[in-house]
């Protein structure tokens, strides 16, 4: 499955997505072909909240042809060069002119920005400083044969039910050109994170709800629509986005704190050993932002590698196909893996019996009683998930009071409640 | 004004105060050629919980003279020379007899230490350590011209009407004799800080209810009159003294820590980059003795310089005018006044849109998204004030969590407020 | 009285207890000659919750002879040679036979281990690991002469009232054979302490519950019969073991954590200057165990010398009245009156007159004011006292917060209540 996810980024790299438009279409499409996604649309002009809808951007051409007739910027060849939604021209103009539209990056002269105009009606292009410093005195053709119109918003969804009504949530940005870690690396991981999902279909306890959306708007559209039942249901949620760099795990906090995902979160990376970098809410920069606000409130935080803006090819050109490896690609997918099960398993339980249980009736524990029994180590784990289950702590306390993994603790878990020692806590 | 501040210590330097009697009186005069003073008297023997207020207390003269007849020690050179609330006595001793109503301070043999004993009848002289030592044997001659009968206990209140009943306690005492530190600097800013609120009267949400009442007897009657109405309104207060030395912001908190004068004033002091000294209430020294008694329960504080006791010439001669300095009372009145206008903006707010707003559309925002753009700080002010603008949390709490003084987000929330983008909480 | 502890322990030390039998009866009757003791038996068969009280084990005689008839394992010698419950055996084996029944410590060669096997039936020796290894080829022959049939089990209980129906519960626990530390060191503390506070049974706010329990079987006897009584009435508690050592002070937190007598034997150990060693309660490993489990959640610590397990003669014949002194039983005495007393004298009070009291009307306080008067430690204990005498925190609260000894606060506080200053809070 490792190479799978990689693949998935690479086909799904050459698409030219934005906000609305054909590219989202073929990426849900493409997305289809693994799980079973509802795709569904919104037509322009839709008031989201503050926000409307905007009119459909679709590109057929678009370039910057030189007194030779040469492409000298060429859309076909880099859909980075053409700033998103820039609306449709035709023209001829002189450097000067020509310049007013054209966007760089002095700093990192060789890479093309990635820039766009969604709510103010604009066009331009970007290119590579160095390009843009060699450019001659002349007269420059510039052709975007773009269509900007009413039309629909499209996004993803897929619902897989567990026994519980409560839901965890996991939403994916599809609004960007050809960058492969922000995003297709989110994109992707959340796509194989619900096929394993649906091949645990039976055994789920929570309802997962997972969305591809263009990013903000799309969000917006999505919260617009079922507000009050992610409210009502969602326990937890993660924006699943820049999962495909080997660099450290980090993870934006809900803007509440301390809530469940955090908490989870951060056992899973200090357990599994990770190198790690914890951010608060004030580093949010994706829909966490949407989804963590005032009267919204759901408790969301965003699980990556190394966080947005934290890499310098970052929103450029070099944000591509040999910067995200499979890797780093399986090793994300296998931590939100992680992550899952473990909301999926932190039950709070109550002790059914006073006083200790004699351990030894149920085959839990020594006969003999020698100083070395005494500091049997799972004896003592087990002895403390018994004290601390008191109908107050989830299994994830009590893990971290005694400074185990959880999931070392599921086992005796699960024999303990068969045995009737301890029974499930319905905090309903 | 810097002047001003000064000249006013200067001008009350020489009076003779007390916790009651005709140098009060002179004093709030004095005060109100600056400020509209309320000028009351309470009788002597008026029971005030624990306390009763005692008699008036007047001095016109008070000598030793030693046997040429010469004035050794002279009330009328320096009111520190007798101790206060020294009964009337006339007679002639031995040095033996003498010393035994003399106080000095033998580590600083060059001060004149300041010595009271209102509620035990006795009498007796203050001097340097050194003219102490250097008296002779013989007869001396001491005459205490004072007078102690049923009169009244004077204080001064003025109170701002502000929109709102709630109200902003300030208290500053006036029965220290001739010592401009402790106390005339404090008296000094409490009454500029008045004049420059009755100024700003048209603006102001809150009510400001600013009292000059002797120290303990004073602020105890002060409570008796007026314990329910305090208790019901006010949200935050200060003892305002020791305000003249151009040592360290030095605050003691209330009692009940945490309160929003201990929030606010350490907000100011941090960000105001201000040399500071941070007491707990264990180090309280004034009126904020009573005034967060149990069952009183009034969260004041007190922003001082150098902490009373904490420098050397405390309670002594040395507590003179050139002690303190122009500049010094100065910077304690702006900081004063930016502990106010941070009360007086402290509100909650609360946003009126779901997710985040259309920022640009109020040309709040950049509308085409580069990679600056994304880094603007003022943007993330915006927003993160929108996201933690909850109806849970104050504007300090969200300063404090975004790491900006607060007085830099007032323009962005008066603006957001303006656009009807976040509202006003009424935590009544 | 000091070496009247060393002595009982000395009395006590060749008795052969364990969780039930004549052993145990002749323990508690030693007890019963220094305080009034209710000795008490419950039925072999008896549920206690998850358990039952086993059979009734008593040994005559136990050894192993090797083929010249002399006895080379003699439970007349130490009676842990022999395995705890080993049930009655007679016949003749191998070395290869016998070895299957030997337990040795290879580790600590010349100690004797301690081993029991309550509940399932086995038989043993236990011995020197030196003379394990010197052990010939050959036929040696055993003889357990022990009983083990419907019997009962028996503790000793003592109640003290107190004026108050809430109570103190000290539990202590004697089924272990010879070993000094644990466990007669903490079974003579407790009658030492128990006849303490008999002799001050007059002034004792507290109910006092004293019992001499089986370690684990025993306290769950005693839980199943008065569960719903202690959980209504028990405000503090402790399991009293191993105070033999002069090691440091050890204390085992209750479950819950920072409550009452987890705060005040913190402040007894931080302000009596004790070396001392503070544990969570993942450290327990006596009854507190049972006491402090869910549904019965008794708030019961363990104050001890060097905790069990932490000196290498735990559980062996090492144990023995070398390793403990009369000097170390007695500060570990006086450390357990100080902590009753602290708790007994623990209340909450609430001034009574607002403001702070006139303390020289009552001669608590200076009546000339000067400088050094300002810096009386004693006058600032008064004030801080009567600051923080506010109804919600209790003495404890107050000489933590004033970082004082509490016991050097009762003096001021029972004057300060005798003149009416402030009135002891019910909160019943």
């Amino acid at each position: 499955m490792t190479e799978d996810i990689y693949n998935l980024v690479k086909k799904l790299f050459p698409i030219c997505r934005s906000i609305t438009g054909d590219g989202v279409r073929e990426t849900l499409q493409t997305i289809k072909e693994i799980i079973p996604l509802d795709i569904k649309e919104v037509p322009s002009g839709t008031k989201v909240f503050d926000w409307t809808v905007p009119d459909e951007w679709n590109v057929r051409d678009a370039y910057v042809k030189d007194e030779s007739g040469k492409r000298i910027i060429d859309f076909k060849k880099c859909n980075l060069h053409l700033i998103g939604y820039s609306v449709p021209f035709e023209g001829r103009m002189s450097l000067a002119e020509l310049k007013e539209h054209l966007y760089t990056l002095p700093e990192q002269p060789e890479l093309i920005p990635y820039v766009t105009s969604y709510y103010k009606k604009h066009w331009g292009f970007c290119l590579k400083h160095n390009q843009y410093k060699a450019l001659k005195e002349g007269t420059y053709e510039v052709k975007i044969d773009s269509s900007l119109k009413q039309g629909r918003l499209t996004y993803g969804e897929l619902v897989i039910e567990g026994q519980s009504e409560k839901e965890i949530f996991l939403s994916t940005y599809i609004c960007h050109p050809s960058m492969a870690n922000n995003e297709l690396s989110g994109l992707a991981v959340t796509a194989y994170l619900a096929k394993y999902l649906l091949s645990k279909k039976q055994t789920l306890n929570y309802t997962y709800r997972i969305i591809f959306v263009p990013e903000t708007i799309g969000a917006l559209t999505y919260l617009s629509l079922h507000k009050d039942h992610l409210k009502k249901n969602v326990i937890a949620g993660y924006v699943v986005t820049c999962t495909g760099l080997e660099g450290p795990f980090s993870y934006v906090h809900t803007r509440a704190e301390n809530t469940l995902v955090d908490r989870v979160t951060i056992h899973v990376l200090r357990h599994s050993k990770k190198e790690t970098r914890l951010y608060d809410f004030l580093s949010r920069g994706s829909d966490e932002r949407q989804y963590n606000s005032p009267g919204i409130d759901l408790p969301v935080g965003s699980l990556m590698r190394t966080i947005y803006g934290g890499y310098p090819e970052y929103h450029t050109s070099g944000d591509n196909l040999e910067l995200v490896t499979a890797q780093a690609l399986k090793e994300s997918l296998e931590t939100y893996k992680l992550c899952l099960e473990v909301i999926e398993k932190n039950h709070t339980y109550v002790a059914t019996v006073f006083g200790e249980p004699m351990l030894s009736k149920y085959r839990f524990y020594h006969t003999v009683s020698t100083l070395e029994t005494g500091r049997n180590a799972k004896e003592a784990d087990l002895r403390n998930i018994l004290a601390y289950c008191d109908g107050n702590h989830d299994l994830l306390w009590i893990a971290d009071k005694i400074n185990r993994p959880v999931w070392g603790l599921f086992g005796l878990v699960d024999s303990l409640a068969e045995k009737g020692l301890i029974s499930k806590v319905n905090h309903g």
